[in-house]
Order: C-alpha cells, then sequence, then structure tokens
C-alpha cells in the first residue's frame, strides 16, 4: 500500500493505492466522516458486489443516505445530477455533509461533478472500482457530465479529499475492462514513465493472464506517475495534454462505433498505434514501435469498427477552430517520452489513416 | 469612476464602478475578447433596453452569439442551463470562448454558473444592471441555480474577471428596485461600514426621490464595503455572514409571501427591522435604532405579508440542523458592527416575533 499526495491550487489530495488501501482508509475516512451526513453514490450492480465495504468506512456518520445511478455514461446526464440534488436537498444535505463515490469512472465523473455544486462545493471521497478509474479518471479532478452535443462537456476541475484505490476490488472485474484499464498505463508509462513501461513488459505474461495480483504493483505506479502530470498541470494547459495520447483517433473511433464497439482504452489503444505510425514516418525508433506492439498483444485488440479514413477525418475535424488551426497529435519519440505536433498536412493524415484501416484491419498481427 | 480589485483564491476580479464605468470597460474588455468568440447572456426586456451598449466591447471577438432567458428566479433552472450549454457546444464554444451577463442578479447567477461549468469553466464578465445586482448579487462569487427543493443550493464560487457597474443602466430601472438595492447598501453599512451609514443618511433627502445622481456615489462605495467582506472570507465560512444581516427572517418572510408580495430586499428590510428590535432587547443603543428606521423611512416598504408568527417559525426551522442547533442571528451592537448570536431561546424568538407582527403590520410608522 503507498499513501501519495497530490497537491493542486486548492489543496491536497490523499491517495491510498494498493495491496488493502480499503483497510488502511478506515481510520482516516472515519475521522473524516465524524458527526457529518454521509450520501454514498453507486450503481446497484456495484454496489451488490462492493458495498458491504462501505459499512465499516461510514460507521461515524449521523447518518448515510445511498443514492444509485445506472452504470455507464448514461449516468452522466444533467437530469441523472438534478435527481440526485433534489433527493440530498431533501435529505437535509448541508455544506459539511459528504460524499463517496463507489464505481467506475462514470459514477465518479458524476459523483464529482454533483459534490462540487451541490451547496457551492461539499467535500468528496472516490473509491474507483475499475482498473481505468484507479489509475485515470479519479485522479486529477475532472469532473463531468455529457450533452447530447458531446461528451464531458458541463463539468469543473475539483479534487477529492481522498482516492482509495484497492485492487482487489478489481477482482470481480471482467477481464475485458481489465485490459481496457491497462492501456490507459500503458499510455502514460509510453508518454512520461519508462520505468513504468519496463515494469509492465516484465510482468507482460501475468497481466496476459488478467491476474489481479499483477495489479498491486501496478495500480500505485501508475496513479505516481499521473501525480507528477497533475501537479505540473492541473488544469490542462500544458503538460497534461501528453495525456492525450492515442485520444486524437481514438476519440474518433470511439464515436464512430457509437461508443458500443470499442471500450475507451481500446480505441485509445488503436489510436496509440496510429500516433506510432505517425511518429515512425517522422523517424521514431522502430524499436520503440516494436515494443509497445508487444504489449498491445498481451491485451489482445478487438477489431476496428466497419470505417472509412474519410469519417475518421470528419469527426476529429467536427470543430470549427481544428478544422482552421489543424489537428494536434501527441507522438512519441521514445519510450517516455512524446511531442506535441500540430502541423501535419491534413492530406498526410487522411493518407496515414487509409493505410492504417487498410493494413490493421486485424488486430494484434 | 473607480477601479477596484477584489483578490480571491483564484485570482484577482477588477471591478469597474461608478459613473461611466461602461465607457471605461470599453478598452479593457475590447483586448480581453481579441481573437475569441463570446456569449453574451440577458433577457429580451433587459437586451431591449441596454443591449446596444454591448457592440462596442464586442467588436473585437471573432464571433459573437446572443443568449437570452426569461428575467428573474424563473430562470435560475438546470433546464434553463443545460439549454443554455447545449447551444453553447452547438455554436462551437471553447475553454477560451468567453461570456458576457447583462442583467439583475438571476441572469448573473445563471450565467456566473452556465460559464464556469461549461467545458470545466470559461471566462466571463457580469455587467449588472439592477442596483442590487451592482452592489451584492455579482461581487463575491456565488454562482447558482435553484431546485424544487429551494434557491441557490446548486452552484459554485466562480469570481468574474471583471464587473462594470455603471449606475447609468439604473436610470431606466423602476423606483421600487432601486429601494430593493438600497435596502442592501444599508445592510452592509450597518454592519461593517459607519462611514456608508453615514454618507445614506447624509442623502436620504436624494434617495427617497429615487434620484439615479445619487447612486453614482454610493454604488462604489458600497461595493468597496463587500470587497472587504468577501475578500477576508471569500467561502463564507466566517466573516462573510455577517452579511445575512436581515436575512434570517428575511428568507422566511420571502418564502412566506410566495416570493412574490415582497422584493427580497424588502424582505430583508423587515427582517433588519425585526433584528434591530432583538438587538434592543440585548442593551443595544436605541440611538441606532433611531437612525436605521429613518433611513428605512425613506425606504417606503409594503406591508407585511399576512402570516403568523408560527408559520414564520416554522419556516426558519425547516431544517433539522437549525432545529437542533438553534438559529443564527446577526444583531447590530452599534452602526458598524454587528455579533452572531445562536443562543437564543426559541420562545424568546417566537414571542419577539408576535409582539414584533402586532406592533409593525403598519411599516414605516
Amino acid at each position: 500500500m503507498e499513501r501519495l499526495q497530490l497537491s493542486h491550487p486548492a489543496g491536497t489530495t490523499t491517495i491510498l493505492a494498493g495491496t488493502d488501501a480499503l483497510s488502511f482508509a478506515v481510520a482516516p475516512v472515519r475521522s473524516w466522516l465524524a458527526d457529518r451526513r454521509v450520501f454514498t453514490l453507486s450503481s446497484p450492480e456495484v454496489r451488490a458486489l462492493h458495498g458491504g465495504r462501505l459499512d465499516v468506512l461510514t460507521e461515524t456518520a449521523t447518518s448515510r443516505v445511498d443514492l444509485d445511478v445506472p452504470d455507464g455514461e448514461q449516468a452522466k446526464r444533467l437530469r441523472v445530477a438534478e435527481r440526485l440534488w433534489e433527493t440530498m436537498a431533501a435529505s437535509e444535505g448541508k455544506r459539511d455533509s459528504c460524499l463517496i463515490t463507489l464505481g467506475g469512472g462514470s459514477v465518479g465523473d458524476l459523483g464529482g461533478f454533483v459534490a462540487a455544486a451541490f451547496l457551492r462545493g461539499i467535500e468528496f471521497i472516490h473509491i474507483p472500482t475499475t482498473l481505468l478509474a484507479q489509475v485515470d479518471a479519479s485522479i486529477g479532478g475532472k469532473t463531468a457530465v455529457d450533452l447530447d452535443a458531446g461528451k464531458n462537456l458541463v463539468g469543473l476541475f475539483r479534487h477529492p479529499q481522498m482516492v482509495v484505490a484497492d485492487p482487489a476490488v478489481l477482482e470481480t472485474l471482467p477481464p475485458r475492462l481489465v485490459r481496457d484499464g491497462l492501456v490507459e498505463v500503458l499510455k502514460i508509462a509510453l508518454a512520461f514513465d519508462p520505468e513504468l513501461f519496463e515494469l509492465l513488459e516484465s510482468r507482460a505474461e501475468v497481466l496476459k493472464g488478467s491476474d489481479p495480483m499483477a495489479l498491486h504493483e501496478i495500480v500505485p505506479r501508475a496513479i505516481a506517475a499521473k501525480i507528477r502530470v497533475v501537479e505540473a498541470d492541473p488544469e490542462e494547459a500544458g503538460l497534461r495534454r501528453i495525456l492525450n495520447l492515442g485520444h486524437t483517433l481514438g476519440h474518433a473511433l470511439e464515436s464512430a462505433g457509437g461508443y458500443r464497439s470499442l471500450l475507451h482504452g481500446e480505441a485509445v489503444a488503436w489510436g496509440i498505434r496510429f500516433a506510432l505510425g505517425l511518429a515512425g514516418s517522422r523517424g521514431a525508433d522502430p524499436e520503440m514501435r516494436r515494443r509497445v506492439e508487444a504489449l498491445l498483444r498481451v491485451l489482445t485488440l478487438p477489431p476496428l469498427p466497419e470505417v472509412s479514413a474519410r469519417e475518421l477525418m470528419d469527426l476529429m475535424l467536427r470543430d470549427k477552430k481544428t478544422r482552421e488551426r489543424g489537428l494536434v497529435w501527441v507522438l512519441p519519440t521514445e519510450v517516455g517520452r512524446v511531442e506535441i505536433v500540430a502541423d501535419l498536412e491534413f492530406a498526410q493524415v487522411k493518407e496515414a489513416l487509409d493505410r492504417f484501416l487498410d493494413g490493421e484491419s486485424e488486430p494484434g498481427e
């Protein structure tokens, strides 16, 4: 178990990560909740699996109200947030009330937003239950809900008091969702942390079998890397953009598949492969590409959705400023280092995309 | 015209207040908007009166999209905010886009919230067009929308880049709304600023005639007082609570009248009179009460709504914590100084309220 600290403009978040993190959280969470009202936010599915773990944590609260939302992106809507706020107000939630989220990235994104805007902000804690949420979504203070016009368009930067990332809760996660989260670990390792990359390589066989024990070591290391990036750039004005590695094409692939055929991490994995191709054409070391491909094989990606290069270009260029200023790419230059590239010609990208869709329609070969 | 600065945890707000503030705003606003997209938020009524003033301010923006909402509290709803966000997203609003609010407190509260949560926060400017909004609502970073469960329950602390408080726009304000805002000036003067109180006394005759010229002097002074309170306590954890003078009973009176029979300031004025009575029974100087009553006479309050002491007590004690810990009163001890009192017996308050409703059913005598 590691006790990590994330310093941000409004204070400090304590992050307990690794083996038995939930046990180590008992004392600080109980002291945080003493004489306060607590709301817990989860989904029926996650609560059935892990809800019991909340009992020991919330014993010192004066009262507890459990709120449930559907799993997944459908929870991240304003009408859902409004229903939660009305319930919290009707349950006499006050400015010193607290919220605990227990769930994946969607529950965390929604819960963070609901806490941040209830009575101009109440304190909250994340207990992420997916690997993606543990290493990525719960770290960095992004909160959001979706609009019809797109995902995450309404939200705030607001950091939780604490994040408890215990790999034990990942044991109930389907292997596909474990691999989904591992893509974000691979991403931050490739973009920023060569030692973490080597750790992933040395654990590749274990990861292939989706052995959750391997995660006890990887989760705290991945979180530590993300903390360093977020601390350097809390509101995503500079360095933090390196975390968009794989996301330029990844978001378009997710959207093309109607957010159904590919999980977020899977779409990002395909995006990383494409970024490696672009990087190669700019002279990046082929050995790096070989090492990344070897790791991606462990993750056995599903095939690309049926989509044309034209369609993906349209999705990537959807907004006017992007059309005017060009697409921004995060391209690896060596393991642990990327460059931000904004001067690629549209034609060049389109051609690379055509080749990529032709050559890569079979994954993992 | 005075150029005031409000320092807050996230930066500094420039406040241009007094004669010709809108002219002085032209240069800084044009430079702020250069090469950015601007959204303006107002109501049809206010836009018809003052919308033309936006043209010279927004000329440097790459594009401008005008958004209108109904006047008053009905605009402060999540469904209204959602409609604005969808429009802003569909109009290709970006993180460097800007919002200008032109209107009263409701437009400012809503607009601040919409700006603060769009794409995790875009910059905004307030141009308040009521006296209440100029001296109170626009200063201090409170943004909010209402729930069914109550007013201002969802929102954030987020400060605008600039506030432009030009008394010229108050010339179209009905006298009742001018007096409404003057109550908040009286309140902050009584709670915090004896010199401002004396200024109000020396201008009582002019204020009686609702001569807007008197406001050119009063607006910057009232804003300066509020800035000092907000800077000392940005998130209302301590000193800022003194601004609740008159609000404990005032909110109950507003609610009892269904938010129709009394304006906010009018309800607060009645609340201040009641607080003076409580303060008197604790030994406060009767001369202070006489001075406040003389000023309140200038404001010719409408009568109290038909309501019983029992009903007002129920409204004030609506939430559990208040019932357990008791009502909190802000009571003047001398002009410019208040105490926060939380140990009054319910019976004592009820009795005072009975007397108050009996004796004060005719205002201003």
